[in-house]
Parts: C-alpha cells; structure tokens; sequence
C-alpha cells in the first residue's frame, strides 16, 4: 500500500496513514509526533561504525550507505520520520564547486565575484544527483508505512554562506560585504542556486519524499530588514514552485526567532524554531493553521532523563494542539549525547502528547 | 564642574549635562546619542600602533595605555560616550583563574566541580582591582565632558561559560551539563561571580563610571525559560544592588531576542538589542520608559557610505523617541571595518536623529 495514496477512510486504514502527515493536515490526533535534526549521526555507535570504513561524502554519494544509516535511528527509537542522510552541499558539488569536508565543508575557491558564479553549472537533479533519488526510493521500500521520509535541501543563503566565505566563518563579512557592495552578483547567486534547490526539491519528492524542509541554517546572520531584501524573495519562488498538495513545506532556521513572520510570509507550512525562544510566544506569532516545529535544547539532553517529561510539556502546551506541532530540537543533536537522553526524549514527547490531548478531552467533557 | 551634579538648568548649562544621559533620564533631546561595541578596537591603526608594543592584557592592567586607548576613538569620531578599554575576564583573573589570551580567553584549567569552584577568591575590587579605577578616574579628567563614561562588567553566566568550558565552544556542552546536572554547583559559581561583579561595578561607578553596562554576552545560548531558572535570579540581584540614581544599567545579550521581556524583569534602565531583531518589534515587547539600545548589523559598516542614512532611519523610526533610545551595533565592531563606515555611521545617526525630531515637531505645529 502506497501511504500517499490512502485507499480508504476506516480506523484500521487510517492508522497506516503516518502521525506526521496528520499532524500537518491538522487533523485530530493521538499523539504528538517527533523527529530529531541530525538523527542519523554520531552519536549512534552503529553510525560511528560505518564511518570507520567509508568517508562522510561516500556515505551521502552510495545509496546503499546512504539508505542503512538513515535507518539506523529508527530501527532503535520510535520516531516519525526519517530524514534523508545527505549534506546541503551535495547539489552545490554536482553545481561544480570544489568542496572537501574538514569536517566542515571547505571551498578549494570560495565565489566572490560574477564570473564565479557564471561558472556554476546547473545540474539535472533526477540524473547528476540520481544517487540521492536511489536513496529515496530505496527508504520508501524500507521504512515502517508509519514513518514519514523528509526529503531536504539547504536554502540559496545558507548555500551562498558556504560558497563565498569558503568555509564556516564568525562574522560571514565577505558574504555580507558581496551582499551590501555588489547586490547585483549577490542575486545572481542566490537566483541560480533557488533554480538548483527548486529541481532539487521536485526531484526528491518525484522520488518519494513526503515531506521536505528547507535548511536555512545561517538566515540568523542577518537583521530582518535584510532578510526581507537579500533573501525572502528568492525563498517566496522556491517555496511557489516546489509546494505540492499533500506534501508539507518545512522551514528550518538556526537564531532565526526574529524572523519568524517572515518564515510564514514565504508560504511554509510548517516554521521550525530553534531553543532560543519561548514556545508559546513564538505561537502567539505565527497564524493559525501554519505549524510549528521544535524547539528543545539539544543539550537538555544531556540532563537527567526525569526531568525530560517536565521540559517536553513546557514546549507542548506552548505550542497548543490547536494548529500542527511536530516535535524535534531547536538544532541539530550533539554527537556527545547521551542515548539515555534520546530514548527520555522519544517517550516523553509521545506519552506527554497522548496526555495534554487526554486532559483536553476530559475538561471538554467535564464542562 | 562635576556633570555628575549640574549646577543648574539654565540652558548654557545643561549642555554640560552629556547628551547619552539626558536620553536615559528621557527628557527632551536635540538628536539620538550613539557609541559603539568595543569602538576603542583593531579597527583603527592607532589601537593597532599601541598594540604592536604592548600585549592586550598588557594594556588592560596598565592606566596609561588603557586611558590612551579609550581615549583613541572619541578624538577621531563625535560618539557620545567612551566604555573602559578592558576585558571581562579581567575580575575572573583577580579571582584566581589562570586565563590566558590567544586571543581569546582560554583557562589552564577549566573550572568544572564544586572544589574547583570553591577556590575562586573574592577579590577587593578597589585594591586588586585598583588599576582598572585608576583607568576610570584618568579618563573622567581626560574626557569631554559632554561624552558619558561607561563601566562594564562581564555577567555572571557569560563568565561561567569561559569558566567551565575553558574557552570558546561551539555547542557549551560542558557549561549545560554543569547547569543541568549539578545545578546545586552552577548556582554556587554564580553566586560567586555575582558577588564579584557586584563589588566590581560599584567600585566603578564610585571611581566615575556614569553608567554601567552587563555583557551576558552568551545568555543567548539558552531557552527563557532555562534563563528564567538559572540565570535570571542572580541578574536581578546584581542589578538591584548596582543600580544607583542617575547611573543608567545597561544589559547587553547577543543573539538575546527571545530573551528581552527577561532582560526587563531583571530591572535595568536600556535593554540592547542585536541585529537579528526588527527594532519596532523590540520596542513594542519592552514596557514604555525602559529604553532600548542599539541595533546596526556590524557588517553595515562595510556596506556604501551613501547607504547608512537609511539604515540608520530605519532603525530610529523603529525606536521612536517616547522612550530612550541609545544607537549602538547590534554587537561589537569587526576589526575590518573600514574607517569611513564609521564616520558615515556617526554623521547619520545624529542627522537623521535631528531631522525626525524636527520632523515630529512640524507634525504637531502643523495638527
């Protein structure tokens, strides 16, 4: 049975129907689901042993890796979704830029002016990234019907961070020097990288994605003026172009907590918020109907695993039931975490979930 | 005459009275005063002059270069107020901690376990600390007296965090596993900064500081609600303690967004935004009368001159002029930063914060 095609509407049937998708729809729901950023990592020692034999790059590049470590995390934990295992800068490499991991990724040249960013090539996403459409199809096959698989790309900014200050950097002043001196060129890039992210995106969900999110890890760099100048509108096009019925728009951010109105306004469904903000007051900001996504600590999994129920429920009645929610961190999980803390985690975020909906009910019924 | 104590309110002496204090007591003002975040810094050849001859600590712990270098940017740029040239590591190390710069703060041994906490001193802030009085009291003969001089002091938990995690950190694993785990120690380190601090920042204001600023500079790292628990407490007793009539309590946090509303319950005067917040938003979350301070992008100083007027006017406007605002970067100045964003900066801050006053005028003559 195909989950995206639900052949009926009974109790048993719609149980196959997985949580993460009925959450997006906003339709009633047990419980709460759950995924964790970076769920597939180094944390897991199973990961850690398939390191060993092959580079980070081969992993993302060899479907059959690519397809076992994504499904390492949900053989162990009940989570509900799977999200492909892959780095943003796969589709930037298949553009022709020269990229090594150190572990970080690192430009051989970082781009800096127009006739680098002419140089960069548009691929076809169904044949140059044809791995990572394997790697898709082959978690269709493999993943529980309840699991949702996220397919993801990193966002033209987050992208152009990399590419112009040619590696991780603390003020980005080259990236926002090109932005502020030379929007013309700033542009161009960020046009031909959206074209890239959009085939990308369509590709990955032609090839089973059920969900997608967008990764614009660094749009925190910027002050919400800019934000709104250099980047929404190339977001407003992907977001456009890319959005299918049935499949949830996710938009991720790290310190993005002052730009989430401008999340919603380039058409996501679902805003991802990082820890640094107050689930309820973030709510409070974004219009109903449109979810929201997050936003524990990843390092609140380092403390005592009973104290993890207390700190899921602060964020659970934050975020209500009244639109979607979709539990995960505010980022990425630590590889020195704790699996204890993983485990306090999966079971707290759906026990909790079942209650606040059960508590609802019973004041509903006793009122 | 000590501008301290204006001797009278005629308007030839009130001009004595610096503009940067009028603006905190929110009278009437002719413009908006500005300074800017570490602006006695590598940016300017004459700081890099003084710095080919003297190590950074150096210069902190000697009167002389420290007085000279405060003194750098205010005879080079009409800035409204000049903060200590200084560190704030520099009480940890009158505590006991080995710090060395490189150029960062790193600790020989971090601090991690009650014992190690324990060992910390209480250092006499007017003796061991005497070099950095002696600092202030030069520099109050030295300065103009229209230009406001600033205190600061390092708050407790920005310096837990160079303490536990012995220098920069990427994810503060350390720090929040201290916090979360044995809550009873991480309390008893910021008790023991906040008495330093304490002690600090009066001895500062005793020796002329007419205002202070905290830098909890990585507050940012945590959730409200993880600040709410840990930190909060121990801030508003700071502030309680250090706040004295006519010495406005400024409170810095970086990447601190989600943690305004916080800010102002801990009972400070300006609460400073950084860039990554739209600054009409701020003021609207920030009760009526607590000013604001802030909130230009650093890396706007490298945008064209032409450009900063409307940057600058954006960020008035969003201000208003009905509660104090303080015009500042949203974090310190880039070391690359060209000489003429700065100028460009200074010129537009006091001209477009003339020319919307003149213009609020005209509105209500014209009503």
């Amino acid at each position: 049975m195909n989950v995206t095609e639900p052949q009926g509407i009974s109790g048993v049937e719609e149980n196959l129907d997985p949580l993460f998708l009925r959450v997006c729809r906003n339709e009633a729901v047990e419980t709460t689901p759950l995924w964790i950023m970076r769920q597939a990592g180094r944390y897991l020692p199973e990961y850690r042993r398939v390191r060993e034999e092959h580079d980070f790059l081969t992993v993302c590049n060899t479907p059959d890796l690519a397809t076992e470590v994504t499904l390492q995390p949900i053989r162990r934990f009940d989570l509900d979704a799977s999200i492909l295992f892959s780095d943003i800068m796969v589709p930037v490499i298949a553009m022709g830029a020269d990229i090594t991991f150190a572990p970080g990724p690192v430009l051989a040249e970082p781009i800096r002016d127009e006739s680098a960013v002419r140089a960069l090539g548009r691929p076809d996403a169904a044949d140059d990234l044809g791995f990572v459409m394997e790697t898709l199809r082959n978690l269709r096959r493999e993943l529980p019907q309840h699991v949702t698989l996220i397919g993801f790309s990193g966002a033209p900014f987050t992208l152009a961070a990399y590419l112009v200050e040619g590696g991780a950097s603390k003020e980005f002043a080259s990236l926002k020097s090109l932005m502020f001196q030379e929007p013309v060129t700033f542009h161009l890039l960020m046009e031909k990288l959206a074209l890239v992210v959009v085939d990308y995106m369509k590709a990955q969900i032609d090839a089973g994605a059920q969900a997608v999110q967008l990764f614009d890890t660094w749009a925190g760099l910027l002050s919400p003026a800019d934000y709104r100048e250099y980047v929404l509108p190339h977001v407003q096009r992907i977001v456009e172009q890319v959005k299918r019925p049935g499949v949830p728009f996710l938009m991720y951010g790290n310190g993005t907590g002052g730009l989430l109105e401008l999340f919603e306004e380039a058409g996501v469904d679902i805003v991802s918020l990082d820890w640094r903000v107050d689930m309820a007051a973030a709510r409070s900001r974004i219009s109903p109907g449109i979810g929201v996504q997050g936003n524990l600590d990843p390092i609140a999994l380092f403390a005592p695993p009973e104290t993890m129920p207390l700190r899921v429920r602060n964020i659970l009645e934050g975020a209500g039931t009244e639109s979607p929610h979709i539990f995960n961190l505010g980022h990425g999980i630590s590889r020195h975490t704790p699996i204890e803390g993983v485990e306090a985690l999966v079971r707290a975020v759906h026990d909790e979930g079942r209650r606040i909906r059960r508590e609802a009910a019973d004041a509903i019924g006793n009122s």
